[in-house]
């Protein structure tokens, strides 16, 4: 690989041009993962290739399959947590997508957007908004991501459409061979059901496109719902950390009969305290704040031990009924606690919180603030997210396991329970740290790979894994002796005999690196 | 093939014991598509086995893999208007999973079901109503197919888990080598998220084993909604034949905003009229029946032109305010349209009428009188189906490309318009004919065949075909010199590299029966 590189290199540059082939070793620094200690040299990338069409994409396939170099691909690079924009195996190129990044329609009278994979949630609102559209899109936390990288992750959005993440329909991909293919009604020519029905005649490849190394994604519809009449952002406070309990029980009824339809998020009180106040106001002692600062935290401001942010959306009948049931339920469920919300017409919701825009659908930072909990601007975080059905009883069992395994590490427990459905949620668990203590940053990056394997061990596996230990996360998917990774490697030898794209994304890796496991 | 079914027959019957082995010429009869002329011999198995467990599939699989039998599978056989249960390949030797009928599990608490292929909608419902469970199953208009056949085939279903077919959730599938893989969640050992979160780690597979040849699924996941407080069933009539346009464009909007969360059904004056009267009541001239007669049956039998078929599900409260606002938003677009339905508590459910069953979720037969138009029990029908936005617009143009056609072969127009989300319809055409009718017989094949290229042309692709028109169909979806089509062939070589499950399913085939089209 190394010996290959420079003529690569020169071939990608004689394609593309030289404004489009980075490889200075400190414009590379950019697009490390920004949580990596600065003296570590994993997970380097040899070069960035920023291609603007499919036919630059075709030609960097074609150099790439010659000269057996392997790529990695991404729409903004914004997977931070996860790795950002670095990629599995040292030395690939990267592809990045970041100025492919066109709004090519939005339709308002079938509600969908098709965008290229360089398309910020901040420029799809931006274009929706230029346009005049009464339509919102369900977005992410942060506004920064692409929606198509966010979509390709199963990363989550909190409105209506984020249920079963279910807003996308319909994606233009190039395979390794440079095969320009459309899913579902876009593989009919001229046919405008593309963006409109999931699937076509014959099997969906759509959801095989994501967190996998098959293919490029260049273009995704991604549906827009109506603006609705009333949009009523809702707190819930709990008092006690067992009210998780039936918090959790009472959400999962709601959910199931209709009342509460979007993504809620089921913050403890460290990640309330996170934006509501710095870490040194409570404690600078050693070691995770104990027990007894923790309830101090929840009283003193007012947010409990457990803070739910969700909301209704729809005719104000509705949403008046709705939100009485809803405060009765939990009130009723959870002594002491307490639900509120005021309603909103669409003109209010730029006005909101960063939370309450988060979910109007309004990008923005606001709530990157809490990565800054050991101090800096932004803090380092390493994402560990198990999903596990949505009873009680597991999101007590989650929590028992992984708030004393992060405290003995010295670490807060920090969570952010994400009911995907009615059925189950994502623990979305930010491990954070000071970038700048080596030792802190090492004892979370070991941390969370022994949370891994003490999940696995009780049937919760990752809904999306950290590049440092994507390996071990798919090794716990050991089911008849892996036998989904097995079918996974028979696809990607099939679609991409050479291995050149992403090799090792999610556990999948092509067959020239699966014989050696050393050449990871 | 002919040379080795006698030496795979007497092995298959050393695997599975005699009871389980049909090779009987009439026996096999039964096995055929129920609307194919008595005369003809196209698409007829050698054999049929009745496996019972996954290890039988697993010895069915190892010796087709050693002598190349092409197998056709199915759950219930009830693909009718598709083909029935009969293959696409002369010779296949069926699996008939009809006797793989366990529901393994009913989740109350998180509302869903567990069942093998062989499950009918009939089984699932009793075994709901045994267990004392407060659960719906959204289910199609006929209660005899089978729950994993009717969601791999796309079929619909009309509760609100039918919008988008978004009931599926997590399966176990057996690959043509005889490895048996869990998708989801399931891939990890003892992980009770399975049938709770629609994905896993890494891509999801689900999709690809729907309409396609990739595997056998041996269990799904199938979500169960939460007893309504009230189930309305409502019923818009239209009196004129293109209120059809205001009609979809109103629904649209009220799909769009979530004031209707279901599949409707709309049927045109023929499709009322064949469950209200005979077709001798109104016609006995030569072709089909004229427009003058058409229009005296809609105001006859009070049914309109269009008759919509629908429901609202929830809280009273929430309810009340849908339906006045339906009612209002329709009348409105209608002039002499009108709005109408009761509400009904679950104990009232069974009393309903056939049409209100189905959208209960109780399943029945009612609605296949409407089959026997022609004469008989149970007609002869082609199901040619469609897929288009959900804008009038399209639904004026899909009309008025067919009926001319269906009329012109002597046939009356028969059109039922189901609007799979907010976004787009299958117009699902019953091409019905008199099995008797050799030339009837001839010309409605011959018709369906023509459609299906009349609507490819105008970008209008089918969401199921019928074994006769597979290809046919299969051939529309050309983008790219059809790289769709080539993408599932490079998936079908690496999964089944002997060609041995379902070969044409979709117009996917084998290499060795790809080189030699004659072969098929």
């Amino acid at each position: 690989m190394s010996a290959t590189l420079p003529s690569a290199v020169d071939a990608f540059t004689a394609a593309l041009g030289a404004d489009k082939v980075i490889t200075e070793p400190e414009a590379l620094r950019e697009w490390r993962d920004p949580f990596q200690h600065e003296s570590s040299d994993d997970y380097a990338a040899s070069a960035v290739l920023m291609p603007t069409t499919v036919e630059e994409i075709q030609a960097i396939l074609a150099i790439a399959n010659e000269q057996r170099v392997p790529l990695w691909t991404h729409g903004q690079g914004r997977n931070n947590g996860y790795g950002g924009p670095a990629p599995r195996v040292s030395g690939s190129v990267i592809v990045s997508l970041r100025n492919m990044n066109r709004v090519l329609e939005i339709n308002e009278e079938l509600g969908y957007a098709v965008v290229e994979p360089g398309v910020r949630w901040f420029d799809l609102y931006e274009a929706i908004q230029a346009g005049g559209h009464k339509l919102s899109v369900s977005i992410p936390d942060l506004g920064w991501g692409s929606v198509v990288g966010n979509t390709l992750d199963h990363g989550m959005s909190y409105m209506p459409y984020g249920v079963d993440q279910q807003a996308q329909c319909g994606m233009e991909v190039v395979l390794a061979d440079g095969t320009v293919m459309r899913t579902g009604m876009g593989a009919m020519e001229g046919n405008r059901a593309w963006h409109c029905y999931k699937r076509g005649l014959g099997p969906t490849p759509d959801q095989m496109f994501m967190q996998s190394n098959f293919g490029i994604v260049t273009k995704m519809g991604y549906w827009l719902m109506p603006e609705p009449e009333i949009y009523m952002p809702l707190w819930l406070r709990a008092p006690n950390d067992d009210d998780l309990g039936p918090l959790v029980d009472t959400l999962r009824r709601l959910m199931l009969d209709g009342t509460i339809r979007m993504v809620p998020q089921i913050g403890n009180v460290v990640g309330a305290a996170s934006v509501m106040s710095k870490r040194t106001d409570w404690w600078d002692g050693d070691g995770a704040i104990p027990e007894v600062t923790l309830q101090r935290m929840a009283d003193e401001l007012g947010c409990g031990r457990w803070t739910m942010r969700f909301a209704l959306y729809g005719d104000e009948a509705v949403v008046d009924h709705r939100f009485a049931k809803i405060k009765d339920a939990f009130e009723t469920a959870i002594p002491g606690g307490a639900v509120w919300g005021t309603k909103h017409g669409p003109e209010a919701w730029p006005t909101l919180d960063a939370h309450e825009q988060v979910q109007a659908g309004i990008p923005n930072l606001g709530i990157n603030a809490m990565t800054a909990w050991y101090g800096g601007e932004e803090g380092g975080h390493v994402g560990f997210s198990p999903v596990a059905p949505l009873t009680g009883r597991d999101a007590l069992a989650v929590r028992d396991l992984m708030r004393p395994m992060m405290e003995e590490a010295g670490l807060d427990y920090f969570a952010g329970i994400c009911p995907i459905n009615g059925r189950s949620f994502a623990h979305v668990t930010l491990i954070l740290f000071d970038l700048k203590d080596r030792a802190q940053s090492e004892r979370a990056y070991a941390l969370s790979r022994r949370l891994v394997e003490e999940a696995g061990r009780r049937g919760y596996g990752e809904y999306r894994a950290h590049i440092d230990f994507m390996d071990l996360a798919s090794d716990q998917y050991g089911f008849n002796d892996h036998a989904y990774r097995r079918f996974n490697e028979r696809i990607k030898d099939a679609l991409d005999p050479n291995g050149i794209l992403s090799p090792g994304k999610s556990g999948i890796w092509p067959a020239h690196m699966r014989e050696d496991a050393g050449a990871r």
